[in-house]
């Protein structure tokens, strides 16, 4: 996909990330991140909050699963993605759009944290500890190759599927 | 600051980020990020790398300790700061301009690997389970509010420091 | 404002922009901006247009004057700005939220079109054509050192105004 | 391509933009961007220049034709694309590494001055008013179907040649 508008967001989960998998298998987590400017009052010569943005965000696949594992409530995350809007129906039968975040990369921020982080093996899909990657990268970063769950029809039609939310 | 070009880099840590101390105390950390590009041959309908781009960062004070803890050599990690560009003169009086990034924030990333989350205790600087974000977040966001190592002459002072590299 | 997050849009103006001044003066500028993203078609391999993203935008004072006299219905733009969400009240005392991006710099993109380009001759409020920035531009660039129209209370009011949409 | 950096820069071009075109007939437009950020002073309370970054730049095809047209020395613009990095031998047969920027989009900005937007007419290939964007969009925003100068070999071919620089 291209010419969609990304951005990065830095703020805290509002909750605990909601994993969700489609009827084929794909996992997709849910999270709102909630992130507070600051700016300068010239009069006082302080940082003041100014008001928060809260952001409704998706990722799917096996990130999601490593998103639910790693993070929770109050966990202050680097997103970055791609800004979309989604049309919804109300039970009163009125279309509803909101702007949600399709996040692309998720990980805790170390501005006020420490991370013990642990590489996935991919083959067994358990988590490792993190070393160099190596020659298995290129494969590794195609989303399409990606090992889906038993039972699978297919990474093409679970990626297209509606979130199950 | 404001108008600096912020930008966001996905990649891989090319080395262990290296820590040093300005002679004021503050800390800062310096890293690259090997950001590999992919594009879908449309010959072959695959995804292929395309050439990767280096890019020189760092970062300061408790992040730079964060960091030099929770990353290594090889580290998938999303970075987000400003782009800004450093003189030098070469042994042989040449100077040089080389673009570096200048980090706000920075998190390993889960596509590829879970995190075990530490919070920082900031009374007593060590890194404690992470919990909910609470009252203490309006002074903490406050670079100026870090607390420094014993012997510091000022936080602007050391903030304007030169890299110790 | 620091920690907003900015996010730069690329689209073609929904309706003509919208000027309206505050009761101090300041004039700002809302329109909308429609952002269709492209995908490959790994089918067909021919490029097909995604679902659009409409993202309401202000943009105030002098800028907003330049907009609504050089854009319009159907223009390309490239817009750059800070992520906002806005709250209110729909006539059955519904709350409803809303994010919308509140422009920094906005420009006709030259993607399909050529522009003629005036630079304001600020000392006068008029346009005159562009030449090289000079030694007025550090006065310039301060967004509260533009002249107001008669009859202004003052800047920093005006620009805290709420928008008079 | 996806995964490259993606960045906005805003800023005045250095020079007049230079223009040139491939072997086969692809224009480029080659050019540089001075962006200067600001900061507050908390001392006096006032805005200062920082440090300018110098990013250059380039842009391909009619988008190219488009910006040597409309844009000169000291043009404010708002340029947005993707960071990255060029490897080239000195005379003395030294290797050099540099960060540009290959731009998507560029548009002077409307911050300081106005425009008058005139739309390609792409059968012919000249300018026209700018109207509302119609049915032939889908067709327009695909950059394999701009159509090249009589004798060009191919388009592939053509937005891979090396720049004339």
């Amino acid at each position: 996909m291209s010419g969609e508008p990304t951005i990065t967001v830095i703020g805290n989960l509002t909750d605990d990330p909601e994993l969700r998998f489609t009827p084929s298998g794909a996992a997709v987590a849910r999270f709102r991140v909630a992130s507070t400017p600051r700016y300068l009052d010239r009069q006082s010569n302080e940082w003041r909050d100014g008001e928060p943005l809260f952001l409704s965000c998706s990722i799917w696949r096996q990130p999601a699963e490593n998103v639910a594992e790693s993070l929770s409530r109050g966990s202050r995350v680097i997103v970055t993605g791609r800004l979309r809007q989604r049309t919804y129906e109300t039970r009163e039968g009125e279309k509803r759009t909101v702007i949600e975040l399709e996040a692309d990369e998720i990980g805790p921020s170390l501005r006020y944290a420490t991370a013990a982080v642990r590489k996935m093996d991919r083959a067994a899909g358990r988590a490792a500890p993190e070393t160099s990657p190596g020659s298995s990268r290129a494969a590794d970063d195609d989303p399409w190759s990606v090992t889906a769950p038993a039972g699978t029809a297919g990474q093409t039609a679970a990626f297209d599927d509606e979130p199950p939310f």
